[in-house]
């Protein structure tokens, strides 16, 4: 079900009862760019670790713009073999709401860009449909105007405002205004004092700035008892009327401007609603390679990126981690999510059955549309069920059908796949990292002229090796003999143009310039 | 007339046509933000000095996306009363061409977006079918990698490559590959040797690192004579083909190759050939408002941009600029686009006579299509026929039609117009700016909690003031006596809160600090 602005409001339920009746969740998130520094292999080098990683993520992929959300809700039905399921694709954006809300700026990058328009990506929708969002931050901020607004007009109480000599004025007015105030006190009162005029409209304001100061401040102050304000613009001049309301129909009117204010508020939270949801539903939320979708989700809808270890409070399932680990590791070649989703349909696995509830569209995944958030969240969802009852099959006696809440996928719970890094396979999100040996690679910096080929030149005499490039002048190479380690040290303790050393010392030395 | 990707090729003689045979050319772009940092109104601070705002907006609005160029020629025709014009709106994305080229980051600003979205603007058409384009330095970066390919290509020379203990040999093969190569070797002396054999299918790569650096190095080779080598993937496996060929299909094949890569080359320069030829024609460029259209314009198709004085070997008119100086300014009240063109239909002008060119669509001014850049660039050239010719009124005997080359226009040039700077009209670009008199306005500093209304109460004792924002401690305020500023100096001398200095002061420490 495609969700936008115009329809968000009139479908929030449905997204919360989804939610709530959910057995799992599954979610996915297209953004506008990857990387706003190094080239996308430099940003996910071989050998980071799990804390250099998302480092790095945080630092030059949070300021693309998350634009399409895919969530689509599994339920089992009682017999436990089905699953009805219900997807929502939501597009996103930060449209400002008033003058003074956040004017968010946000980075494209022309190669993600290119790659969603070749798969049909509907930009428009965004732009003109996409469904506003505010953090918890700005939230809290746009709570405090508000209340502001509502305490200044509620805290003014006294008549100051029309004495343009009163020491309690608010304001300072200037001598060439205070007639024209002047004149207004002296309508008012005639107003106030006359029983059968019931409004009047002021001379119009010249538009100078004088004036609005003093409108506004007129706008700050609830007039004591019966008097209302509204103004409106005409033709470039801006006209005030004031009218006589009693108690009554002021109270009304406040009520009203509270309520309208409240569903602002919310409006203007819009679909970060629909996260917090998520997160206090406590429901086992399942991606495909979700790192990027997890903290892009947490960095624009909640609030900015903590340290790892306060990352996450929900109960987190990386498919791409999963189909990469034992028992699936050896029986699934390759794990991207197409690719994956087919595998998951033939021996020994089985097709999940899976249906849209009534009044939800169905994919069909034999004309894949890839890359709308929504199918993409649908299929890993197909590929977790599908992982996950395979694992019935050990039990004894074997089970067809294993549920999300079950003992056998504890032990893939929040940790998120790492791409490309050679020998740690997740972050952890619950624990330390793993520490892999790395004694078999080393550390080179060199002339930014030299190319791989001036590297496989270098260690020709060191047999197969692999470069994993850091930037322009530095590289890990890893060597098939830890053995031959020490010798390539040695080998270049003399060379001018270039320096060898291993990982051990490379780290200690980052360590050492840390600390000072 | 629309141009976009597919018909941008068959197309581009005509706009060159165009811009050859005008009198002069109307611009107009739009972009995907205006400023990624500070916002839109201390951006644009009342007393910015022209040098000041200039460097501003080359900080913080570059990085923003030129992605609509709005181009239109006017040619008169014989009798001088009527103009013949063609409108061409260009869409503009910087589609990555291939593996090395630039990937483009560009910042988008929500309320811009969001603006545009709701004139209609179709963001799908920039993404999916947006012209290409290089500047200066990526071109001959580019031009600079085909060199080299070439050379290459034509400098090997030798058969080196076949042997893999050869001292010529470009890459040290490993041990493990030799056996590979050595029959790889086999196969094609056995090719050269056999006359009846024309071609020869290598065993398929496995994909390895190693492979892939031999093959590359093999195809960076020409191999002397008469081979002739290709590749193809197949199912994730890399066969290399090796053929025959004689010298005049050798050469005949270089030729087809050179020629595609000029092509290539072409293609990836892109929309920066049309603003070439602009800059090449020596017309006379119109534009509304036109100093961020211009900046956007060098920066993204040409080079980085330089001081103001290196600006600009065009002739630039800015009619915002024109209807905000005599003999306009009394009787153009305002000067926004769509009410200029409005107004300058009407006594004392004339409503220019336009008609469109065989063959190109003609815009509707009552039905008003306003940002889209085709169509803004469109009325641009209107205003400015309308106020050229009334300059004609103030000839004796008067003359109906001012042509574009008329000297009563060069007052004009080169000077563009500066958004709401108080005293300074323009930035020129051909000589030192205007030094208007500042000695009614001082420099305040103070606490960020103060707002508005504290100014206005510090400076309640000195009549009307205004209050131009620099950042969120400090003003510029302006007093309506040039006699009062040192006495506010005076009365400032003892506050601990916030701290008042004339702007001449202000002026001469900021230079101080600028030299230090
Ligand atoms: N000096 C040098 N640096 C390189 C070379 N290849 C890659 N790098 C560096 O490593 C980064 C990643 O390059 P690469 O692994 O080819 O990834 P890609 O740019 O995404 O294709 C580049 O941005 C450079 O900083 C090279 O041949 N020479
Ligand atoms: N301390 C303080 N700074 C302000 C105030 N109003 C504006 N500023 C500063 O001036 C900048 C421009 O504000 P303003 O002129 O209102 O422009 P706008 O933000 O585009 O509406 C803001 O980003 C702040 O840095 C204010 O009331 N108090």
């Amino acid at each position: 079900m495609e969700i936008i602005r115009s329809n968000f409001k009139d479908n929030l339920n449905k997204v919360y009862e989804a939610i709530e009746e959910a057995d799992f969740l599954a979610i996915d998130g297209e953004f506008s760019g990857i990387s706003d520094g190094p080239s996308v292999s430099t940003l996910t080098n071989g050998f980071d670790t799990p804390e250099e990683r998302y480092q790095k993520l945080k630092k030059h992929s949070m300021d693309f713009l998350l634009f399409q959300f895919g969530l689509c809700s599994f339920k089992s039905d009682h017999t436990e073999a089905k699953y009805i399921m219900k997807s929502f694709n939501f597009y996103i954006f930060p449209k400002p709401f008033n003058r003074s809300s956040p004017d968010v700026k946000f980075v494209c990058q022309s190669s993600s860009i290119d790659f969603l328009a070749n798969q049909g990506f509907d930009f428009n929708k965004v732009f003109r449909n996409g469904i506003p969002y505010l953090n918890q931050e700005e939230e809290r901020q746009l709570r405090e105007q508000y209340d502001e607004k509502r305490s200044q007009a509620n805290g003014a109480g006294t008549l100051s405002y029309i004495s343009p000599n009163a020491t309690k004025c608010p304001v300072t007015i200037p001598e060439d205004q205070k007639k024209f105030i002047e004149r207004v006190v002296e309508q008012i009162e005639d107003l106030i004092q006359n029983e059968e005029n019931k409004s009047l409209q002021l001379e119009p304001c010249t538009g100078s700035h004088w004036d609005s100061v003093l409108v506004s401040h007129i706008f700050c102050q609830a007039i004591p008892g019966i008097i209302y304000l509204r103004h409106y613009c005409f033709q470039k001049e801006r006209y005030i009327v004031i009218s006589k309301v009693d108690e009554e129909e002021r109270k009304k009117r406040e009520q009203q401007k509270q309520a309208k204010e409240q569903e602002e508020l919310s409006d203007a939270v819009g679909f970060s609603r629909v996260i917090h949801a998520i997160a206090n539903s406590g429901k086992l939320v399942v991606g495909h390679n979700m790192l990027l979708d997890v903290m892009h989700t947490i960095h624009q809808f909640y609030c900015p990126l903590p340290e790892v270890s306060g990352l996450v409070s929900l109960q987190l399932l990386d498919t791409k981690l999963m189909a990469s680990t034992q028992p699936f590791k050896e029986i699934i070649n390759n794990t991207s999510l197409a690719e994956l989703e087919k595998r998951l349909k033939k021996i020994p696995f089985n097709p999940p059955e899976v249906e849209s509830a009534e009044g939800f569209p169905s994919y069909d995944t034999a004309s894949e549309q890839l890359h709308e958030a929504g199918y993409d969240a649908y299929i890993t969802g197909l590929c977790f069920i599908s992982m996950a009852n395979y694992l019935g099959s050990f039990l004894s006696p074997p089970k067809d059908h294993v549920s999300a809440r079950s003992k056998l996928i504890e032990p893939f719970f929040n940790k998120l796949f790492l791409m490309r890094v050679m020998d740690i396979p997740y972050l952890n999100l619950e624990g330390p990292d793993l520490q892999p040996k790395r004694d078999h690679v080393l550390h080179v910096t060199f002339p930014k002229e030299w190319k791989t080929s001036d590297l496989y030149q270098l260690f020709s005499a060191f047999g197969n090796i692999l470069v994993s490039w850091i930037d322009d002048t530095s590289a890990f190479v890893s060597l098939s003999q830890p053995e031959q380690v020490q010798i390539a040290v040695n080998t270049s303790r003399y060379a001018e143009s270039y320096r060898i050393q291993t990982y051990a010392e490379y780290v200690e030395k980052k360590h050492e310039e840390k600390q000072a």
